[in-house]
């Protein structure tokens, strides 16, 4: 994909945000690009390629954004960053001039979304692309439940060092609620939040509020997930102090 | 080896196209540089470092063909790509004005192929490394035998979702062959050639055309490979309709 | 973090060291950042994200040597890459200006050293990030003990092959002293050294003096810390010819 992208455009600096998006796994990729596009420069293209459905009738997509470009399948994997942005325009990705050929079944990464991705960060306009689309495919956000003093959330991704992250907002809560407040997820694990990992010994349990503003569950120095058997979809319940 | 080239480049893009080839694995390093150089732009440096003979007696070469350069040790890894360009010269890298010293004895990627790399890519004559050779390794590509209706032929890779990708290419069969045509591997593994991952359910075996051309079997959305237990080197039927 | 840096200095050329180190392993990032930081050119800002501490009282320092910046926790993982490096000046950084806010507890390596490390590429005078230091943690390197023709060393590092890397030296040696050297770990583990990894058979164990000048125990096409269980911190008897 790099090598397509500098053919077309070799002034363009492209960098990798994760390739550790466990293969198929349309809402882990949604959410590790939710969680990063914002640092990225003005104008920048971002190109996601979870792609499960690749060669099938699912549609290729770009999108136009207040500050950016995205381009990737129309699987959901855009739509957790995108309800955050001011769209521009979403198109189809139609015309033939801005792919490979042969176009392959299997690698639409390679054959449709660098080559796109390339012309758009060299000015093309993107109505060039294709059709304007009203609606594009949308993956649920699960919104957590809050009722008196207790949120019911779940997890949401787990990270490269087995953190649980979940869609409990810091915005959720107000900092006199953060004192005493405690995490339970199934059984076994049950946990104060804190400020920051080492709060905790080295293999207990801890909560924080993560570098996405979201409350994540950690093991310091070790993995949550494997200790835990953390899984996306889990429930978690957050009982404020 | 990044930091070597732009040393001596410090205007030289640098992309990794893979750093997931099994440590040593030389057909593996053969097969994917041999389907992804062609992506890239001309006057590419291709550098190849699967090296396990690294310090012995094996040889360092570059080689200029039509379109690029590719760099690497004699052994094989470089063979798959440079059976399908036009070759301009063979060089036995000799010349010790383009590598590191000391010259350590297991990294001849940072030592020796890394500047000579860096070197080309500022200009240099490829006759200034040493001299010409008439024959390099090659690693015996296999070829797939066809009698009658059926294609005889093997697994020669394992991508990184598990999909094994095999020697039959899209192109030893007529369109009219395609239709019900059948794969099988081992006892255990049968099934139909599709024209995309997603044509059956989740968790079953589907053949398809992939992006190299070549005929490759998938899970749809899981691991071939782990599945069934597949390797480099099993034996495939493909049967035609 | 290379969003974040290049949103600051669209110009800034960015590489991966490694994305291997084990989650909060200081000492193998000191021994990856100690193995490579000397190739890079000079002026070259290395940033080191190996952070267990995020969040806690840590500092956050920025060190000037003759040819390099570093920045990164002040929890030792510069320190095995300083103790060969002229010092300028060693700084706590503390100047809020060149951070990302609202700052996270969880990621400084985006928050804090991803900006100040783009700020230093540009040219900032390190002096504004805050006050000089005079100590920074440091991680003790574990010297070997040489009597008569034996050395008693230690693991320090497996690396990505699974070639354990030890602290004994090439220049602890001298070369008349190689011949017939033999090295022992544990009670299973006898090899001897050699030249090149492909001195023995393949799946035997063989010790060389490897790319970073220091004895290294490998198997020939298999990982060593695999097939013998070894782990950092093991004893190493290295007895001269």
């Amino acid at each position: 994909m790099k090598a397509v992208m500098l053919k077309i455009n070799p002034r363009a600096t492209v960098i990798d945000i994760t390739n550790e998006i466990p293969p198929g796994d349309i809402s882990a990729g949604a959410f590790a690009l939710a969680a990063s596009y914002k640092f990225a420069p003005k104008g920048t293209v971002h190109v996601v390629v979870v792609d499960p459905g690749v060669g099938s009738a699912r549609g290729a997509i770009a999108v136009e954004t207040g500050d950016y470009f995205f381009v990737g399948p129309d699987n959901g994997v855009l739509s957790w960053a995108l309800r955050r942005e001011k769209i521009r325009t979403m198109r189809l990705i139609k015309n033939e001039r801005f792919r490979l050929k042969p176009l392959s079944r299997t690698f639409h990464g390679r054959d449709i979304f660098a080559p796109v991705a390339a012309h758009l960060s060299k000015g093309l306009q993107i109505r060039m692309l294709g059709p304007e689309l009203t609606e594009i495919v949308k993956l649920p956000w699960p919104e957590p439940a809050k009722r008196k003093n207790v949120i019911k959330g779940e997890i949401v991704y787990i990270d490269r060092f087995g953190n649980a992250i979940t869609n409990i907002a810091e915005t959720d809560v107000v900092p006199s609620e953060s004192a005493r407040a405690q995490v339970q997820i199934g059984r076994k694990l049950r946990c104060a939040l804190a400020e920051f990992y080492g709060s905790v010994k080295a293999g207990q349990p801890v909560a924080v509020f993560g570098s996405s503003g979201l409350l994540e569950i950690a093991v310091n120095r070790d993995s949550a997930a494997k200790q835990f058997g953390l899984r996306v979809g889990q429930k978690v319940i957050f009982t404020l102090g």
